[in-house]
Parts: C-alpha cells; sequence; structure tokens
C-alpha cells in the first residue's frame, strides 16, 4: 500500500463515519418529525376550520379577510419570532347571482347543464345570451375555421385532458390554454361567448372555474366565459352531432370590481446561525369560491404552518432564517407572490430556498426541484432517508407559482409533489371540500415538508 | 490488454446492447398496457356492475353466486383458451336481522353506538345481553386481571391501529388479533361477550367487520363478538371513566349455517413456449356483506380479469399458460385459495408465478415480494421500466392469502401494493362502495400487474 493510498483512506473513512453519524441523527429527527405530524399534529384541525368555517375565499372577499386574520391569529400561537402581515393590492371579482345555462333543440324544448363562469369573465347582457355553437378541439382549430364560421357564434373547446398521461399534471398543461385564452381568441373572430370543457379526467357533472384572460382586448369586445362539466360537454358535442343547429343560452352577472387591498401572511423562525439566510415554506390563502378551497390550497397553507410549528415542538432551533408564507391571491392575479418577491429584493435579503405545496393534500409522493445540478446532487444523497416514509420522487422540474417570483441565481426552488391521480377531480370545483382531504395523507405531505425544510437548513444550499 | 479480458468486454458490449434492445423492447410494452388499461380498460365498468349490480357477496350467500356467475360468463367473452368452475365447499355465515347495542348509564338511560356482529359470532340469545365492561389494550392485559375481574362481563378491546407506522397493514397486524382472537381468550376468563375497536385509523361511526376464531372451544363456551366503530369506543372508554359501572346491552341474530357449494373461477391463456409452466393472477371474489366490496376485493378481481384482457386486446401471447383465478372465501375461510393449491398439486401442476391484488385500489406502489435472492435481484433490475409510471416500491415481504397455499421451493409470490393510507378507512365497513374508488387510480393498478405479468412471463423465473 503507497503512502499516498493510506491517508486516502483514513480521509474516506472517516469520511464515512463522519457521514454515517449524520444520516443517523437525520434518520432520527425524520422519525420525531412524522411521529409528531402523525400523532399531535394540527394540519387537520387548521384544515378543518379554514374549510369548514371560513370557507372558500376568493381575492378580495370577505372570507379572504377572514382567512387572513385567521392564518395570522394562529401563527401567533406558536411562539415563532415574528409573524406580520404584508399589504397587497388584489383584483376583486364576483360570481354574483349563481350562474345557468341550457341546451336549445326547439323553442321551448330546452336540456339544463352545468356550467359556471370563468374568474374574470365578463356578465351576459340581463336576460342572458343565446346563439348556435360551434365546437372545436382547442385554439388552433380556431383560425382555421375563420371568422365566416365563427362570428355570432358560440365557441366550445372540447379538448379533454389526455387520460395516458401518468402525471395529472401535464394532462392539464394541454389542456389549461382553452380555459386561459379561449375567450381572447375566439373574441377575435366575433364570437359572442365561450364554452370550455372543464379541466376534469373523471366524467360528472361538476364545472371547474379558474383563471381567464382577454389578453389586451378593450372592454367592449370582452365577451363571457363559461366552464362546462364534463359530463355536460359530452352531452353538447353528442347533441351537436345529431343536429348542428341547437342553441345554447347563457345567463350570468359575474363582475370585475376596483382592486381592493389584501395582505400575505408571513410568519418567521430567526436563523440562530446565519439569520441572513432565507428559507421559505408556503401555499396560497385564497382560494376559488365554489367549494371550501381544502385541496386547493387550504392544504398547502395548513401544511406550511405545521412546519414552523413541528420545528417548536420539536424542540429543533433553524441555523437559517425560516418564513411561512400564506400567500395571497394565486388564483387569479398572483400579487401576494410578486409582492413578496418584490420587497423580498427591495429590502437586499438573500433568500437562498423556497418550497411550496399547491398540488393538493393527497400522499405525498415526493418534491419536484428548479435548481442547478450541484444541489440536485445534494438532494439525491437525500434519498434513502425519505424511503422509510414511500417518499420516492426527486425530479427536476417546476416548483410553485407564488415562489416562483423568487427565482434568481443560486436559489433553490422545490414544490412538494402529492400523488397526482384525484386532483383534478376536485380542482376549482364544488366538490373541492374538507371531506374529500384525509388526515393522514395531509399529515404525511406536512412531515414530508418539514423533514426536506430541516436537510436544507442543516446542509444549506450549495 | 490481456487476451482474457478482450473476449470479456466483447461479451459485456454484447448482452448490454442485447440488454437495450430488451430494455426498449420492454418499454415500448409496457407503454401499450398502461395506455390500452387507461384509455381503453375494462376494469372499471367491471367494478361497476360486481359492485352496484351485484354488491356485498359472503361466501354461500345468493350474491356470491351470481358473482361466480357473472365471473365465469365475463372471463368467457375474452377469447381466451378456458374457462371454468373449480367447485369448493366453503363456510355459510349470516348477519339476519341488523344488529343493535347501547350504552346503557342508568335503567332507561341510553345511548346508541354503532356496531356489527364479527364475521362467525355466535347470536346473543333473544333479547340480546347486557353486562358490565372491562376495557383492555390487548389480549396480554387479560390474563393480568384473571377470572375473578372478567367473569360475567364484557370486555372491551381497545388497543388502537398505530398512527405513527407508515404502512397501515403494519398498523392492522398490530391490532387484528384482538378481533381475531379476541373471544376464545375472553370466553376462557368467563366473559359473556367481548366488543372490539374497529381496525381503522380514522375517528368515524362506521364499524368494520372481520374474521373471528373461537379456536377450540365447544358451541357452549362462545361468546357473541362484535366490532364498534372508532368514534363509539372512545365515547364508550370516556364514559368508563366517568362510571365504570355503565353497561352495555348488544342484541344480534347473525348464525352459522351447514358448509355449501361454491366456486373457485378460472381463466386461461395456454403458453407457446411452457404450457406446463402455470402463472396465476388473482384477487378474491366473495367480500364482507357490510358494503359492496369495492375495494375489498372488487378492485383485485377486476384487476386481475383486466390482465388476461389486456394481454389480448394488446396480441401479446404469452409463452407461458397464465390464469386469472376469482378465489372464493378469502374473508372466512380461505377455502379456494387453498383448494386451488391443493388442485394444482393433486395435477402435478409446475407453478413457477402468483400473483395477487388485495390491498385495494388505490395508486399502486409497487409490490411486495415473496421470493429467493436472484429472482429478487432480477426484479430489481426491471424497476427503471416502472418509474415513468411512478411505481418505486419492490420490496421483499408478503403477497396475498389466496395465493400463500402456492407457497414451495422455486415459486415467486408476488402482491400488488397500492397506496394503503385510506385503506382501513373502508376495510370491511359499509362505506367500502363504489364510489371510493377512482378510475385512474384502479387502471393504474391493472396495468402495473399486467407489467409485471408481462415480464416474468417473458423472463421466466429463475
Amino acid at each position: 500500500m503507497s503512502r499516498i493510498i493510506i491517508p486516502i483512506i483514513f480521509a474516506i473513512v472517516s469520511l464515512s463515519s463522519f457521514a454515517q453519524n449524520d444520516v443517523k441523527e437525520d434518520s432520527i429527527i425524520l422519525k420525531k418529525i412524522y411521529d409528531t405530524s402523525l400523532l399531535n399534529g394540527k394540519s387537520y384541525s387548521w384544515l378543518d376550520y379554514l374549510s369548514n368555517q371560513i370557507g372558500g375565499r376568493l381575492s378580495g372577499s370577505v372570507n379572504a379577510q377572514l382567512a387572513v386574520e385567521w392564518g395570522e391569529k394562529e401563527l401567533k400561537t406558536l411562539g415563532i419570532d415574528k409573524v406580520w402581515l404584508q399589504s397587497v393590492m388584489v383584483p376583486k371579482w364576483t360570481r354574483g347571482v349563481t350562474e345557468f345555462a341550457y341546451i336549445e333543440t326547439e323553442p321551448g324544448v330546452t336540456t339544463n347543464v352545468p356550467i359556471c363562469a370563468l374568474g374574470g369573465s365578463v356578465p351576459t347582457p340581463i336576460g342572458g345570451i343565446k346563439a348556435s355553437i360551434i365546437e372545436v378541439k382547442g385554439l388552433e382549430e380556431l383560425s382555421a375555421l375563420g371568422k365566416e364560421q365563427i362570428e355570432g357564434k358560440l365557441v366550445f373547446y372540447n379538448r379533454p385532458m389526455q387520460a395516458d398521461l401518468i402525471e395529472t399534471f401535464r394532462a392539464y398543461g394541454g389542456c389549461v390554454d382553452q380555459r386561459y385564452s379561449g375567450a381572447a381568441e375566439a373574441a377575435k373572430y366575433g364570437a359572442t361567448g365561450v364554452i370550455v370543457r372543464s379541466m376534469n379526467l373523471r366524467l360528472d357533472d361538476f364545472p371547474h372555474t379558474g383563471a381567464m384572460s382577454y389578453g389586451n382586448l378593450k372592454d367592449a369586445d370582452k365577451i363571457p366565459a363559461v366552464a362546462i362539466s364534463t359530463n355536460g360537454a359530452d352531452l353538447l358535442s353528442s347533441m351537436l352531432k345529431l343536429n348542428p343547429k341547437i342553441k345554447f343560452h347563457i345567463n350570468m352577472n359575474c363582475r370585475t370590481w376596483k382592486d381592493v387591498k389584501s395582505y400575505n401572511v408571513i410568519g418567521e423562525i430567526i436563523g440562530s446561525e446565519f439569520p441572513n439566510e432565507y428559507m421559505v415554506v408556503g401555499g396560497h390563502l385564497d382560494s376559488w369560491d365554489l367549494g371550501d378551497g381544502s385541496h386547493d390550497d387550504g392544504a398547502g397553507v395548513v401544511q406550511s404552518m405545521e412546519v414552523l410549528r413541528i420545528f417548536k415542538e420539536i424542540g429543533y432551533k433553524p441555523k437559517r432564517s425560516i418564513r411561512v408564507v400564506l400567500f395571497m391571491n394565486e388564483e387569479n392575479g398572483l400579487r401576494g407572490g410578486k409582492k413578496y418577491a418584490e420587497v423580498a429584493k427591495n429590502k437586499g435579503e438573500n433568500h437562498v430556498f423556497a418550497l411550496e405545496s399547491d398540488a393538493g393534500g393527497f400522499t405525498p409522493r415526493g418534491f419536484s426541484f428548479d435548481c442547478d445540478d450541484a444541489n440536485f446532487n445534494m438532494i439525491e444523497g437525500w434519498k434513502p432517508l425519505f424511503e422509510p416514509y414511500l417518499v420516492h420522487y426527486f425530479a427536476k422540474g417546476g416548483s410553485g407559482a407564488d415562489i416562483g417570483p423568487l427565482k434568481k441565481d443560486g436559489i433553490v426552488l422545490a414544490g412538494l409533489r402529492p400523488d397526482s391521480q384525484r386532483y383534478f377531480d376536485y380542482h376549482h370545483a364544488k366538490n373541492d371540500t374538507f371531506d374529500a382531504v384525509n388526515k393522514r395523507e395531509l399529515e404525511l405531505g406536512a412531515a414530508t415538508m418539514t423533514s426536506l425544510m430541516y436537510l436544507f437548513d442543516k446542509y444549506g444550499v450549495k
């Protein structure tokens, strides 16, 4: 054995025994974190309150304000170092009197179908609109059809989510342009309104709302936009095949108001060694108005709060400053996320890591990371620590909408990835309610997030 | 480079390019399998029929017979080589008129609590039984208490499932002795009956039934046994703390009849190269009577049928003979599983592989295997093929109750492992119904099973 090899072996052995001690310590702490969440967790009872006592909380609503006050009050019970509200102007849109629609096969012969206004839509005139329908499979088909075929009609976007994609968020990404830009595009060809197939992989009677944009259309050119349930979409499509001349009636009185003042809710534990390095964990406090927003994103809110509560409960004192941020207005403006990043930048705060939970309260499968290779390699080394908790998925990819504006060189952004198979059954619909969330699944998610925060705090960002 | 090394390198290179072609072919076939299940699957509509048109199907019931006839008829539509019924005598136990129970704090002051008879229990005498209660945390506490404290009382087994265990089947395993042996043990100390906390991690109002045994007690010594819902158990425990003298009344008229004839339903595709090597995939056709048995084990039944249907649909001709077996009587006797193994042994059939799905129709996480190291190493080599489908869990462990009797040297036994967090919310209870099964999750399970069957058929068992 040469004189060079011996010291290398010693170095490897000592590194490895150091690493083994670390692994042992980390395993013990992760076990404590999971036990605390599963045996003595607070996430589920928090969600119960947020969902059942407050309910749906669209930006600018009374409920959104109640949620802000609740979040601040609850964070103040945790004994963390600071809790404050960060003001931000948000859009205010109201649904108004319950909207309705029907198919008219001939005058007086009508079939009701479940619809809802898309968020941000203009209303119909009083008395509603009625027009014949042209069905398309997406935005591309519009230009091929041209103004002649579209003018004066309702455009029916009916491209379904692709069921063969295993990750349902990819299937969503492949369809959501119909909802977001469908009205703006159809208006250019003189359409009188749009009907969009709900972003739902299941066949049922729930219409799913969601954000839309008119782009730079003038107010006078804006046309009403509704979502139709998947069953309703299939019915409408079948009836159109039998008789292309059927008409569709929509009645809604939604409205956009002036922006109003709202808040991000922020809590902080000051770091013991590197107080000027900030790590964020968060979800968004606002939700759509149809359900009570339990999966989207009540789950992410209470899981994020639970991260700091668990740290306090197990007596873990982070080296870096850890903030929980309950972002306002993810759904229809992202104003809270933008504001938080803007203030952080103006104050010169060094954000090194941010984690968002905004994909539902289902069994956690892992995380996706928006980061460089050095950090991703470090993360991959942590995989064995998560295996006892059946958390296997660690991949590069997107993180979360609210933390996106924090992106800069050197920061690691992460998104919790729960099982996604059921998510779009509930997303933005009336059935996104507390009973659709399983206590253990929610708690496992909170523990998985806390564990990742712990590891990043301990080892730092590369 | 020595003359020895060069041939080795050639061998490695050619092996590796062979292996790469195999991986490519396997990836393409797995994609076909998943696409077929998700886009053109039959498992969900089969389950709809079995659950909603037939319903709960306890061994010996009319519904069990209807399920046998349905299974045979459906398998015959698949164009496989053989379909037959294998007769087996099964126990017949009936619940009778709906059972009920209440807590009596003082004469005339009563509180109803949700209970159900455990499967196989003797009835109460007409008019029911009423006695005071002694609460224990498990079988161990009984002997410490002794006959003096137990005689004439109802023993209340109240050890809950351990919430900190990530794999809920382990938590079940840690409690189920109370249900299975609780009555036999308590009877030895002169108890008049037993009340067992439901095997459920959630707090709710559903009592969960399940198999129990009186061991070798004489008929005259058998005592009634019921499950109480988790909320009911917590209530009873609280009331006992306030007043240890409260009484509990149980009324039930369940009954055990003579064994009756029933059937395993079997379908087969004859292997093209090794027709005398048998591979089995199955679930159990019987279920408890309270719900409609959608998760336990309607899901496993239709997923197993789907394996053969997918092979036919994609035109895959297995080299080995593949059998789907819909086992009768897993829940309260395992007679179907034992009969199948007995007949196979008597006929000298060489069974090389068996896979069971009996853990619910939730998102598939992987498999556990009862096999030797050589086979397990081969299986581990297949992990990357499953990663695109978010199937990561491959571990040694149990397989399935019905295929257990096939165990012998050289056979590989496997069990599908779906996400288990929600399973015991429904297991053996009234809410195990079709609406609790998600179409995509069920279909992903079927595809995952089909993929494993394909790989074992292609590469054989070591």
